[in-house]
């Protein structure tokens, strides 16, 4: 009996575990930088042990790709696409998730850029495997784009002739460089202008 | 006599060993990042010692500074400016050196993606002065190009109602995305999405 009570419960502690793991690694990495930051910083901010670390991720880079998998990709799926979806226009929505979550932000927070961002420029020509996980994780961005894109061309608010697929790669490419300016430039008034651009743009492909 | 002669020559060997060390501090930190470099690294790809390289520059952060000033500055002036000054309408000159540079930029080239864009991503949140540099060299290209649309504009290619600087933030941010979307995308394919999008932009502020 005892050791069927226990397993589950040892497995509920790994999952535990590293969730902790992934959080804190998830707030140093986004701060410090991937590179900047050491296995011994990450365990710092845990209650765990070390050993309890590399049980869960043998190296550092493991904990990097893992970083992308569990934490930064469904992050980036519930910040940009599933919002999109109470929309029938998905080209207000994403108007409207850039002028919530950047335009609104915090300069704190924006000092930062996006976690998916940094560790592309940061990682991606470091480690060929970190590479393949972010071009997934960048592709299943702009596919979710797209997808919400063509139910808004179904329901009439994008022209027929518009390459949907084209425009979900330059959308995910704006959010990464409205990120990226936002990051370098000490001006507030940066992001409206970036804004009207990109408005601007969907004036091409609307459905008028 | 001697001392005469002689510090000219010491000044030009000064200038020289400057210029070595920034030269390979640049090849080093564009393929491996800031952070993940050290003056150890940079001193072995030259012909220098350490005491050379620390008379030139007090700290790693204080080398960094110059390559943002005295390297990347110019390098984004004559890729992305002064290439503009030859065309009557910019719009086209922006769109030929996007196909000229990254288009048709080899894959390996464009794998560790923009200088500039790498170092705002990974040190602008870690150092204030180096944050302060890096906006000002953006700033820079902003106003670049800024000044160059304005020209467009006074010959009749750009709408008079235009907000220059507005297109000129986007035109950038446009840059940094390209190169940070290439360099975490596995996809040759990419660029010509981005391409016909911005493309498309333009054919909103054109005059016709």
């Amino acid at each position: 009996m005892r050791k069927k009570v226990e397993k589950p419960k040892k497995n509920r502690n790994l999952q535990k575990t590293r969730a902790e793991i992934l959080e804190a690694a998830f707030g140093e990495v986004f701060t410090r930088g991937f590179q900047g930051v050491s296995v011994d910083d990450i365990v710092a901010k845990t209650n765990l042990t070390k050993g309890a670390f590399y049980h869960q991720f043998p190296t550092k880079l493991d904990l990097g790709y893992s970083l992308v998998e569990e934490v930064i990709q469904p992050m980036t799926y519930s910040r940009w696409i599933e919002p999109l979806k109470k929309y029938e226009n998905p080209l207000q929505g994403i108007l409207d998730q850039l002028k919530q979550l950047i335009g609104k932000a915090h300069p704190v927070h924006l000092q930062y850029g996006c976690p998916l961002n940094n560790l592309v420029q940061e990682m991606a020509p470091q480690d060929s495997i970190f590479k393949e996980k972010l071009a997934t994780a960048l592709h299943n961005w702009i596919e979710g784009i797209e997808k919400e894109l063509n139910r808004g061309k179904q329901n009439g608010f994008i022209r027929p002739e518009v390459d949907t697929r084209q425009v979900a790669h330059f959308v995910v490419m704006a959010h990464e460089g409205f990120y990226g300016m936002l990051k370098g430039l000490n001006d507030p008034k940066a992001f409206q202008a970036l804004y009207n651009s990109i408005e601007k743009y969907f004036e091409t492909i609307k459905n008028i």
